[in-house]
């Protein structure tokens, strides 16, 4: 057992606070990586306080991770010793499924097993996120990170990277094409970040006029605020793709009618029930509404490269591990351009 | 002008009678019809009765028209004198937008010009339905019908069958596939016939046991009762395909549970809201919820085509004009099996 500091939730009510757990030493397919940054994920915050009421407790968030290989198990091939490393949202699959065998782990049939929130596969065993000194992974979990990158900013690619960066692939987004991202925050920014890097006219769509200038400064062509309903009214029809990366359920309907024909709106954030969807907005114009979650490995680790061939990172806010709650308050008020990240170094002064 | 024998709603309460119009006499791009039978689609009756709130009256009603050629103009190319002919949804378009030109014309950015409860291109002149002697069309807009098919059968397929082979055919429906038609009425009786044409394995989804005999007939390969939550588990995750002939409003959450990894399920019938999604649904499984509306004007020839050398038509239960309010009021109990068409011989007994 490799017995590590760390920070939990212990209930839905506590705040996250100084824990000690231990994980278990590495087997031959496994990489130990010692923790240096990990990304704050709005999922960390509705989990630690059970919004989504499926919370398991004692709870270690954080599934942006990123760090330095401290040991490897014999069979592992692709890390050594030394290698920067991440670990992201899954840390095992069924492997056999056909979701499985396509490298789309996040789709597994059986379910990923998440890097927290949940149990190690065929286990009463909690897994634990990255809030944490170190974290033991088999290795198809894993990415190897460039050394070139600026490692703290790599750590929100991990969730928020792939995230944005699948759907836009998987619906092939390139040049020609006038694509919108719907929301400006951890997801929005890396959305325009990508797709501009992948050719796109890309348009901002938020219903703050006051990000409009950030927006353009990641990227952004174009700024449509949703509020204007004249601009609105005039984009309407317009838009190939558009990613929308709202994290509650809302109306999409004004949306999905900037679509073109054919277009499609992916939710990447909104896992509640959106507002009732009119069917003649996706009748009319033979538009679609879609979703997508994370990525698979194989595609993780495309993306961390893609990321370093093309200098694309995360606009980072650090923090101290100690200021953790108070970084969940201000999530609360999208108040973080566009990511907090915990420097792990922090943790040495806990309790 | 053309003086013509029709039927007609004169408001939202009057019930359908006599009526008579004048046509437009053929132009050098018209083909004039008289008419041999008309279908009897849900959204007559929803228009007759200004159900959308969008009615225009004097209103003749009737967009699945079939008939024979009794004139042509000068440019005419592709109809000749004595061909059987068809008129669907459509009669115009404004044909130099990017759908008109890609045969699209139900996508039209313009807006389509409807076969009836519309108003002729650039004039206030309504347009009228089938619920009449004769129509007079652009050529653009007819199909031409082989004339060893069963007419009074085909004339279902200039809008249920449309709507349900296109998406089909765009979502490339074909063996190896596990395809659901959720709803047995005038779309979904064509939809199962269809996608067994096209080589999927075919399960009628319904809400109603005693459908399933009909559906086997049909060409089904399983029926799926919707109300048994077993089997409905049973089926999560299995379909690459839905196609929603549900005309209303409706819960599609538990149908999306049974997409597989980027499965699609597409809408055929319900313009108006939607229970509310669940964004996980479509997050989960990447999958799709879509709309398509008819089909344009090449691939509705080509439907047809396909439906003289595969032997299909519609299965229909013959009514005369005279008894159009007694029809309307057992499509609101879907006691059809499983369209009307009007023998328009029965007009001659009109006032």
């Amino acid at each position: 057992m490799i017995h590590v500091k760390a920070y939990a939730a212990q209930s839905a009510a506590s705040p996250i606070a100084p824990f000690s757990l231990d994980r278990r030493d590495p087997g031959p397919h496994d990489v130990q990586i010692d923790i240096l940054y990990c990304g704050v994920c709005h999922s960390d915050l509705h989990q630690a306080r059970n919004d989504w009421g499926n919370s398991l407790y004692p709870m270690v968030p954080g599934h942006e991770i990123v760090g330095r290989v401290k040991a490897v198990g014999a069979h592992v091939k692709r890390l050594k010793i030394g290698d920067l490393a991440g670990v992201g949202c899954m840390v095992d699959s069924c492997r056999h499924c056909a979701p499985c065998e396509a490298g789309l782990e996040q789709y597994c049939v059986e379910g990923a097993t998440w890097t927290y929130n949940a149990h190690e596969r065929g286990s009463q065993q909690l897994t634990f996120g990255g809030y944490s000194e170190a974290i033991v992974s088999d290795e198809r979990f894993v990415v190897k990170i460039p050394p070139t990158m600026d490692l703290k900013a790599v750590a929100p690619l991990l969730c928020a990277g792939i995230t944005t960066y699948s759907p836009l692939r998987h619906w092939k987004v390139g040049p020609g094409q006038k694509v919108g991202v719907i929301g400006l925050g951890g997801l929005g920014h890396m959305g325009v970040k990508f797709a501009k890097a992948f050719g796109a006219h890309v348009v901002m769509v938020t219903t703050s006029p006051g990000k409009g200038k950030d927006a353009i400064r990641l990227g952004a062509d174009e700024v449509l605020v949703s509020k204007d309903l004249d601009a609105m009214a005039k984009a309407k029809g317009s838009f190939d793709f558009l990613l929308n990366t709202i994290p509650v359920g809302h109306d999409v309907n004004p949306y999905l009618e900037l679509l073109k024909l054919d277009g499609a709106m992916v939710l990447v954030g909104a896992l509640t029930p959106l507002d009732p969807v009119l069917g003649g907005n996706l009748i009319h114009g033979r538009r679609s509404l879609a979703g997508s979650g994370i990525g698979g490995m194989p595609e993780t680790q495309e993306m961390i490269d893609f990321c370093a061939e093309h200098g694309i990172v995360s606009d980072v806010e650090m923090i101290r591990i100690q200021d953790i709650n108070k970084a969940y308050e201000r999530l609360l008020k999208n108040d973080v351009h566009y990511r907090f990240v915990i420097d792990m170094a922090s943790l040495k002064d806990a309790g």
